[in-house]
This record gives structure tokens, C-alpha cells and sequence, in this order.
């Protein structure tokens, strides 16, 4: 596998529209991207300093109270902060049966679609010394 | 303040030639730059896909059993993973004064030197919804 460049890094928090205002008016970011992912229970926004640059991608759960949903049990045992890091690959499929070849556990043993319109897969935080780690391709 | 990109993601590890060779072999990123900062306590590597694209910053304690540095802490207490995370600014010192007029919880008053040469200054994460904020000036 090769990594291109970091793609975004998640970011938990408790109210989505209140964290977008704070990193708009505070850090100075834009969101570029607002939705909910109804088949995660997310509500995701993207954030960026500059374009074509590493994104903030700002996830609240749907319903906070769902413990199935792993963001709202991220939220409620660790609270709000970094949560994943994504890289950008090129073929992700290629990617994954390379990192499974290598030893590393695969949440996602086939890409799905993710936020954006891109292709993603997550690997197991126990196989990447503690990150939890998101492939994309756009 | 303005974002101009996200600098660099703090991951802090158990062992930094482990992690190093890890990151080159399994995820396909290369070091380019690795120190040791003997006022902060810590290994250091930076970790980069493709050049000029934002790096990730490996991090471990020089002396594990160490509970006044905060890395050691963070190793003993959370485990290996995403400890904070870096944005490029242009006048660090503006930014500083800025987000302290906003009312975020400064950790360093004045910005100090960091790794790579660069300076640089952290930011409460109570003051940032749990997000570890380091400004960084090149």
C-alpha cells in the first residue's frame, strides 16, 4: 500500500452545527461539505483550511443514546476529539488485500461508500498501534 | 486567526523504530525528519505520504515512567493512538492573542521552539471541544 497524502482526520463532537461555528469563527476554517450518513447514523461535516489541503471531518451521532453506533459510544466513554485518521489511496481495493496480507485487521474486508461520494474501508486501531484508520479513494 | 492546513497529526507510541519502520513498511510513508527533544522528554519522527502534504508527527517518551510528561501520561493512561493535532499559521503570535481574545484556554502564552526548527504553541483542549490544538509557524 502506499499512502498519498492524509485524506482527513475525524473529529468527535457533541453538537455538529455548534462545533462548524466554532471552527469557522475561532480557527478560521470553511465547511465544505455538510450530511448525514443515514446508513452510519452520522451526521458529518467537512472542514478546511485551505483548498486541496488535509481536511477535519466534524461526526456527532444521529442519536447519541445508540450504543451500537461506535461515535456515540466513542462520545460517551472517551468524549469529544480525534477519533480516525483517513489517507487517500489509489486503489483501495488493491490496498486493503495488501494490509490484510501483511498481517493487519480489517474492519471493512470490502470498500463501502463513505462521505462525499468516495470509497471507504476502516482498519483496526489493535493492528495500527492505536489508530483507527480509514482508507479513501475519491 | 486563519487555518492555512493542517501541519501535522500527533500519534504517540510505545516505540518510535517499531512505529517508524511500521508506518514505512505496512502503510507505504517515508520519515523525514527524526530527533530527540530533550526539554520536552520526547522521540520524535515525522511520517509523510508525499511531499508537502501535512505529515504525522510519531511520538514517545524518553522516560516511560515519567508521569509529569504529559506523552508518558497520555502512553500509561489512553494507550497508543491520535494525541493532538497541528495547524499551520502565518503569525503565531497574532494567532495566540487572537484565540485568547475569543476566549480559548491558552497552554503556552508565548509561542516557544518546536520540532523541525518550527515554533510553536499548544492550545487547551477543554477550550477546543477535546481536540489538543498546536499552532505551528515555519
Amino acid at each position: 500500500m502506499e499512502t498519498q497524502e492524509i485524506d482527513h482526520v475525524g473529529v468527535v463532537v457533541e453538537n455538529i452545527d455548534q462545533a462548524i461555528k466554532f471552527y469557522e469563527e475561532k480557527l478560521g476554517m470553511k465547511c465544505i461539505y455538510k450530511d448525514v450518513l443515514n446508513d452510519r447514523g452520522l451526521k458529518v461535516a467537512f472542514m478546511r483550511g485551505k483548498e486541496g489541503e488535509t481536511a477535519i471531518e466534524l461526526l456527532e451521532p444521529v442519536n447519541h443514546e445508540d450504543m451500537n453506533n461506535t461515535v456515540a459510544k466513542f462520545l460517551k466513554t472517551k468524549g469529544q476529539g480525534m477519533h480516525h485518521l483517513a489517507v487517500k489511496v489509489s486503489d483501495i481495493s488493491a490496498s486493503l488485500k495488501d494490509l490484510e496480507n501483511k498481517g493487519l485487521t480489517l474492519i471493512d474486508k470490502t470498500p463501502r461508500p463513505g462521505a462525499m461520494g468516495h470509497t471507504v474501508a476502516f482498519v483496526h486501531p489493535k493492528s495500527v498501534m492505536g489508530l483507527l484508520l480509514e482508507l479513501v479513494q475519491h
